[in-house]
């Protein structure tokens, strides 16, 4: 049962219906989304343009992209005292409960700094400070229990586990993603997570690299085998593969004339397609199409600007033309005997 | 105005009923493609597998192709005398006219040999031989002329500027191949036949030589500045998409298990997609996407074989389910405001 009143909503506009947000959420049953990963500071440098120490993150990427549809987004996460203040009132104006957000007094942030290429597909790491990230413990508060859907967002394994452990009933759906460092790293830890998860979201070299099978179709196979029972192998500007049982959804990424900073887009489909699976409550592989599409929308956008800028103020329309762009691109009609 | 009798004929059933055939050709206004191209020798090493000395060639797949749907496929090439005619009488089977097919006696036909990548996106070039195709002459039999719609493959450019002024009526719709070897070595030619046709079909690396965009929809933008009204850009593994005027529409290529050649999928493509608007007659943008989906599902099959061996015996069911399967990998439901 979704909560009807939200769809397309957007945070900062209902922050003025508080009340009214109160009264709905004893009247309906609606669904939380738990996400963790990591709020942090990124430095990026791409083809057309540098951004110093902005505020990125799995963790933040997904929460505000799930802001849009979700009616409960609960956030765990670890930063240093060197985190923003007005960034963490940004999260609540979307609605984010920041309760699990643990700030570390004394410590700093985690942090990133990386360099794109001019394909924008690959990227160097320049920097990588681990800071509060290196003894992270993922504590889930009491009003957080009972999550209806969980969000795994790149992290280590280990902690990624712990979050499952912690939990005293199973979400309806895990979805988790994770990247090439720990599959080369912690390749038993991931696959011990694996295991107990319903949707691993990964690139498709990522695919690759875990399966040692360089056919798409195989390594979502391989990775159907492996514990998930829904695979989203992503790839980038050429679109997103949804696999489940035999049936395989494949939606085109938007072509844009210009893309800013691929940061972050992947976390952005994956808090779009979460936000959109809790805000119907319905993960029927047609539902999760939609889901894909809503999520494929939201890295639309991300990609076009800086780090988070895009995704902190979008209204109900703009998501919805960006939609309404989705169904142009792709749709046609055949009639078949 | 199609030819209604014949939706995803099989050439080699359609052979039977060539009395019918000659009645229904008199009694219905039917659309004719005229097809310049090379029809040749490949030598195909992949990574799955060798191939020596078969048959290959723009012309060859894209008439192979364009046998399934369009009423009628004319075919302008040249051959040595070492060309099979065994092959020349499959070329008939499939109702292709080879009036316009010359061949050369003492000289032997144009042969390449390559090698692809693991990527199977990338591969060397191992040998070329011109022979026949130094000095081609493309003829077009008076049985040719008045063709409704015409495919200029890859080939130098001044030849297909050549045939194009060697048409008594301009076709409804020109649409043309090439590929980087012209753009880098041939390109104030190549410029002259784009401002002739409506349609320029290349892949994505041969966009952004062409127009020196990255981005595939500057590029688009670009060469839709150059002459054609129509572009498509291919992309492989990830799809093609036609741009016209402001719209896009994106096909996603069939995800694979495996693919063991993908020699002649974009001519395989080319040749469906022409084939299919000459059968319906209708060059709308939405008849168009049909068009793209059809030739993506003939260029599905074209790389499960070497070479043109998938191609030579398709049944009109085959071609049916397999455009079905598209269907299913792309479709989706969404209600907007």
């Amino acid at each position: 049962m979704g909560w009807p009143g939200k769809k397309f909503a957007n945070p900062l506009i209902l922050g003025i219906f508080a009340d009214d947000f109160a009264f709905l959420s004893q009247n309906y049953e609606y669904m939380s989304l738990l996400v963790v990963g990591t709020v942090a500071f990124d430095s990026i440098e791409t083809p057309f343009g540098k951004a110093e120490r902005i505020i990125g993150g799995s963790g933040t990427f997904i929460s505000l992209a799930a802001s849009y549809f979700a009616p409960s987004v609960n956030l765990v996460a670890v930063v240093g005292e060197d985190f923003p203040p007005e960034k963490i009132e940004m999260f609540k104006a979307h609605g984010i409960q920041t309760e699990g957000l643990q700030i570390k007094e004394g410590e700093n942030s985690f942090f990133w700094a990386g360099k794109y290429h001019l394909d924008l597909n690959t990227r160097d790491t320049l920097a990588t400070e681990l800071n509060v990230l290196a003894d992270f413990d993922p504590v889930i508060p009491a009003s957080y229990q009972n999550a209806d859907f969980l969000l795994l967002g790149n992290l280590v394994p280990k902690i990624q586990q712990t979050v499952i452990e912690r939990l005293q009933q199973r979400p309806k759906l895990i979805m988790m993603d994770t990247m090439n460092f720990w599959i080369s790293s912690a390749l038993d830890e991931l696959r011990a997570v694996l295991k107990m998860v319903d949707l691993l979201s990964v690139n498709d070299e990522e695919a690759r690299q875990l399966t040692g099978e360089y056919s798409l179709v195989k390594a979502a196979k391989a990775i159907l085998k492996m514990g998930p029972r829904y695979v989203i192998i992503k790839k980038g500007e050429h679109g997103a593969m949804l696999f489940y049982e035999d049936q395989i959804f494949y939606a085109p990424a938007l072509p844009l004339e210009d893309v800013f900073d691929p940061t972050g887009a992947g976390d952005t489909f994956a808090g779009g397609f979460m936000g959109y699976l809790a805000q119907s409550g319905d993960i029927s592989f047609e539902n999760m199409k939609r889901a894909i599409i809503y999520g494929s929308a939201l890295a639309s956008f991300c990609v076009e600007k800086f780090g988070t800028e895009a995704l902190e103020y979008l209204l109900p329309s703009t998501i919805e033309n960006r939609v309404s762009e989705f169904v142009d691109l792709v749709q046609f009609e055949i009639q078949l005997d």
